[in-house]
């Protein structure tokens, strides 16, 4: 196998705890993210820069990216909705932002209250501001096209659209932009074709990663699909928080922990070690003890005489 | 996408009814097996000829198999351990007996009891005891190879040792051998691999089918490299019955209402309506009331504006 090298950006604090009613404490937030840095998740995208009202559980993120800065080799990334979500994640040192466009103008009015064309000044105004910063200061900015594989109130999204859409995004001034199957409604023929459409369209930097859902059970196998058409940064939740299966409409992550085993087995480097990320399971758990956590390795475990893909890092060094 | 046809071979009627301790009854088996052919299942495992005292659940095999032989175009599948098992299938008219070899002998003597030699030896007898049926009375018979991914008592397994025995149980006298993935340690790389690892050595002709499992969340990105690579029938059971994701060392099969999703999303027929899939899940729910039933399509729904595959058979008639 090669030792190509794949990033699991862990989405968990941000969209797993925002899906939850639970609020978790500020200290148990440190202490789990510290746990999943120390486990190799090399990008953790911490909270969401939006009113405190709107998602109670999310209010201390400012906080929190404070702290996780000061984890080693950690990129702290974060949601902004707007130009002033982005003025306190600059503030607050982010280094990646990421703003959300819904394909479905429908979902986007109805989810944002917002039309393409708005999201797109607001991309506008944020891209000059990121561009007052110093370069060694400035954070990167990251356009997520949500339900790209199809809308619960629209039905099926035109590639068309996500392809104009993402164009739109990089004009605005995006650095990249990111596939969202934000439903649950991807199959692995659609995600391929999406991908290979888009560096198509808008040339083999314009995409890296993909959000993934498993409302409908396909998560795992829409990751293959674009990780063997090229993806190398895949979102992923640990326990799968806030997207219980059985509950339709919830957010249906991908688990982070079965996301670990698939990729190590086929031989692409996660620099995850499945112990530690045990252990930043078990502080999850003690944290939110209510919540109900999924996935199959905690309880499957790893296989008996299983090997981690070699790191091409590790090779070299 | 073309029209290629997937068989989905549902074995939940063998393999989960064998892991729960609920017994069903055999009026409500009869119902169960005829919703799933209404559904559009066209081979379904109905049992397994072993004596009553080691798997009650399926002691009605025989008189399940004379039922369900009366539903047009069914195949009717049965699991035989040895020569007994394979008289008694005969008598009762079953279509396709499939005899387990499990590649880790450890377990192997430990499950089945038996070594390597004494199963070839058992496959030698059933074949013929076949060859003395008319052909147009004669089932086929598969041999299917176990834990040809891994072994939770041997771990790692080798390949080599999966073609050897696969020549083996050939030469004996199958017409067909079958993978499984007894443990739920594949990855899609090595399922990959191994499919055309053994149609190099074996032929084409030698392997069509596939018996995967979900044990580590795994299952459907294991169909999709087995069914990108050629395979052309896929196991499958309805809710993962007897496969409870929480229950390790449980058989964790793959859940076939999650799997006509993927199938037919990718342009893949299976020939399997879902709402009649629905009712057979009703059915099976109605007759087990207390055995968990899994699966995300079912809470889920399929996609607004969801199209099946195009049938090739349907466009030609």
């Amino acid at each position: 196998m090669s030792g190509k090298e794949i990033e699991i950006s862990e989405v968990g604090p941000r969209d797993g705890l925002q899906s939850i009613d639970a609020i978790m404490a500020t200290a148990d937030k440190k202490r789990w993210i510290a746990a999943l840095a120390h486990a190799g998740l090399r990008e953790i995208e911490v909270g969401s820069f939006v009113p405190a009202k709107v998602l109670p559980q999310l209010a201390d993120t400012a906080e929190i990216v404070r702290y996780a800065r000061a984890l080693p080799g950690l990129t702290v990334a974060v949601l902004v909705p707007n130009l002033r979500g982005a003025q306190d994640a600059v503030a607050a040192g982010a280094h990646k932002l990421t703003i959300p466009l819904s394909v479905s103008e429908t979902h986007s009015l109805k989810n944002l209250r917002r039309t393409h064309q708005q999201v797109l000044a607001e991309v506008r105004e944020i891209r000059a501001l990121l561009d007052q910063l110093p370069k060694d200061q400035r954070p990167s900015l990251e356009g997520s096209l949500s339900t790209c594989f199809g809308c619960t109130l629209e039905g099926p999204v035109a590639e068309d659209a996500v392809l104009r859409l993402g164009e739109g995004l990089l004009e605005a001034g995006c650095d990249e932009i990111g596939l969202s199957d934000t439903t649950g409604y991807g199959n692995p023929v659609q995600v391929r074709r999406l991908i290979h459409r888009v560096w198509s369209h808008l040339g083999r930097e314009s995409l890296h990663g993909i959000h993934l859902h498993n409302t409908r059970g396909q998560g795992l196998a829409n990751v293959l699909a674009a990780v063997e058409a090229g993806i190398t940064t895949v979102d992923a939740s640990m326990g799968g928080l806030g997207g219980c299966p059985f509950a339709p409409g919830a957010s249906g992550n991908i688990v982070t922990e079965d996301l670990v085993f698939l990729l190590e087995a086929m031989g692409y480097s996660t620099g995850i070690d499945m112990e530690r990320l045990m252990l930043a399971r078990e502080v999850l758990a003690a944290s939110l003890p209510d919540e109900p956590l999924f996935g199959f390795l905690p309880d499957a475990g790893l296989p008996k005489g299983f090997q981690y893909a070699e790191r091409e890092s590790l090779v070299v060094a």
